[in-house]
């Protein structure tokens, strides 16, 4: 392995930002009751209100663990037993609400798309129409399997005049856009910090509406999953009394990352992204690699999709890039070794960490100009 | 707020290991699907096999969350609605396994004891005699709400002949005494990392026996918990296939202060935190404090609870200390006000941090001498 730092550019987890990692490091170990520590979180959930562009009455909060556990608690919160839900699948961050959806007991209904295609507000208008309520709606905004995403404002109103409750996973997209729930009417929030956010993995920032606080609240049956109750986690968020042990390092390392960017702007974040997505594409295109989602629109900004040139060894590509120190991510499921991924999230969305990333490129497949074309792309000195 | 390092004396989180905060710090961001990291992963599964003491077949891992996930992961995983479940009551954690396993959907029987005294083997003998099979009894080891050690070691004695699976919350005693999992004939073992460990908060090191992956293997129920699925967590940590993110910081950390803590040796740090108990409770009992645990063989090594003098104020009392950089624990549920909970866990249990606790409790309450009995106690140059 390479001497010179790791350069990790998978969709998640991210290179860690600087201020997250010196906070992880340099912060006194405190106990999840200390004043100090409750003091970090109020600051903690009024940014998250800010990521999400959350209402009054929203409570926002981490969860103490990944996004994978946000998903889940959305599902074993707002569901119970026998209750209808819809969810959208088009890749496999979908399929996997469907599984804990089912485990939460909830009477699954899908809307799909093939993998590369994302998911149509229609279908969600004629999938409602039905004589049966839907409970909740559920979808991920950006597809991180595939590089796709959803057209979710256009969603969002077709949902709304339902009723049914509106959870978004925004795994792939928080932090690096801006992002409305006052707008959406969504009720339920998440993503997880080693994405957009830059922090370490472990915990999960989420965002619960005042309606799906009173919802959980009037069940008939108790929420399954006492780890992530809603209830508990209110308890000790708002209320300051004890729930579980809260993991303050990462409560720590998370708020330094969230000022920061926030600091720096969810507009910029994205503009970002998007330069260096573009001009990586440029770089690559000629050796035959060709976007993996037909309808630009439909591009995640943060995961770019490639489809590899015919010929190309996927394993051992990745495997000889990652001697060198450079890990990039492949497919999932029907994906694997058709796609790479490229993450363009928080600190991996920086140009010199692609120009690393090209140049080792090059020395693996034997070829020259990849990084040069890059630069000009970016418009950045060669 | 003190200039010099918190000292944190709660019965969990404890102060961090220096392996465990230099290897928090200091490591490369990597991916959970990288070959370094399932490198530090394969010596974390047989550094838990030795903290365990597990048989050959059994399961080590780490979930991705605190020690309240490894308790409800048990739960969701080993019952199926329905289920006889026995547990074993005499403080809050016990009330927690409770709540979680009626959650799980199992049918509750509960053997109780109140706070203060340990779990009896005969209560489960009786229990265990009815005509119903029980699939699942539970119990803490240590009861961290109240400093009982239960007498484990007979409780095992009983339930075996019962065929039951047998769940033992190691969460106040893993790492700070030998643990002997094939010896008991216990099925699931789990703790947190923030206790006897030393390492941050935010996984939990489980133990699962062969024979409780036969029986969720044979669930006829689908695991309601998809986070902590066992056949999930299978997958990653022994067939290497992706499930979810996985904190690798926090791996990182845990692996370095496992590592440490079996280095140290089982049996010297169970003498460590007797020795320096044994000390704190002579230093306070001429103030008036007195053991809250009346048999001393039920006295938990790792929390020392001690009821408070008449007249002292509790909460003012260890208010005034956490500005002086002190933090102890005050007592949960019925013994909120009336005892103090002091942590003997990893790097708690030190001389010097007992010595500046003491120090800093004779300025508070205005009395003196308390530090030199307690140096005299341990044997230390006063």
């Amino acid at each position: 392995m390479s001497a010179r730092p790791h350069v990790l550019l998978t969709p998640g987890p991210t290179p860690l930002h600087p201020a997250a990692q010196a906070a992880l490091a340099g912060e006194e170990a405190l106990g999840h009751m200390d004043p100090a520590v409750f003091a970090v979180n109020r600051e903690i959930q009024a940014d998250l209100r800010t990521l999400y562009g959350a209402p009054v009455g929203t409570l926002t909060a981490l969860l103490a663990g990944t996004g994978s556990l946000g998903m889940e608690a959305g599902f074993a919160n707002l569901l119970e037993p026998g209750d209808p839900v819809l969810i959208g699948v088009n890749g496999s961050f979908g399929a996997r609400m469907v599984e804990m959806a089912t485990r939460a007991g909830g009477r699954v209904r899908t809307v799909t798309a093939p993998p590369g295609e994302a998911l149509s507000p229609q279908a969600f208008a004629d999938a409602l129409a039905g004589e049966e309520e839907v409970r909740l709606v559920a979808l991920v905004h950006g597809e991180t399997s595939t590089g796709v995403l959803n057209p979710l404002a256009e969603i969002a109103q077709v949902v709304a005049p339902s009723g049914a409750l509106l959870s978004v996973d925004a795994v792939a997209t928080a932090g690096m856009q801006p992002f409305d729930m006052a707008g959406l009417g969504a009720d339920y929030v998440y993503t997880g910090s080693q994405k957009g956010l830059s922090a370490p993995p472990g915990v999960a920032p989420v965002a619960v509406s005042g309606r799906a606080l009173a919802r959980h609240a009037a069940r008939r049956t108790p929420t399954p999953l006492w780890y992530a109750d809603f209830a508990g986690l209110r308890d000790y968020w708002e209320a300051h009394s004890y729930h579980h042990t809260v993991p303050v390092q990462l409560h720590f390392a998370l708020h330094a990352a969230l000022r920061a960017a926030l600091a720096e702007g969810l507009p910029q974040r994205q503009a970002r992204a998007a330069a260096i997505g573009e001009a990586v594409l440029a770089a690559l295109t000629p050796l035959g690699f060709t976007p993996f989602v037909p309808t630009p629109a439909h591009r995640l900004p943060t995961v770019l999709a490639l489809r590899l040139p015919p010929g190309l060894d996927d394993a051992a590509t990745r495997a000889a890039l990652r001697e060198r120190g450079v890990s990039v991510a492949g497919g999932m499921g029907p994906t694997a070794g058709v796609i790479w991924r490229l993450g363009l999230m928080g600190e991996g969305a920086r140009p010199a960490l692609y120009e690393r990333f090209l140049s080792e490129l090059e020395g693996v497949l034997g070829v020259r100009g990849v990084t040069q074309r890059f630069q000009e792309a970016l418009g950045v000195g060669a």
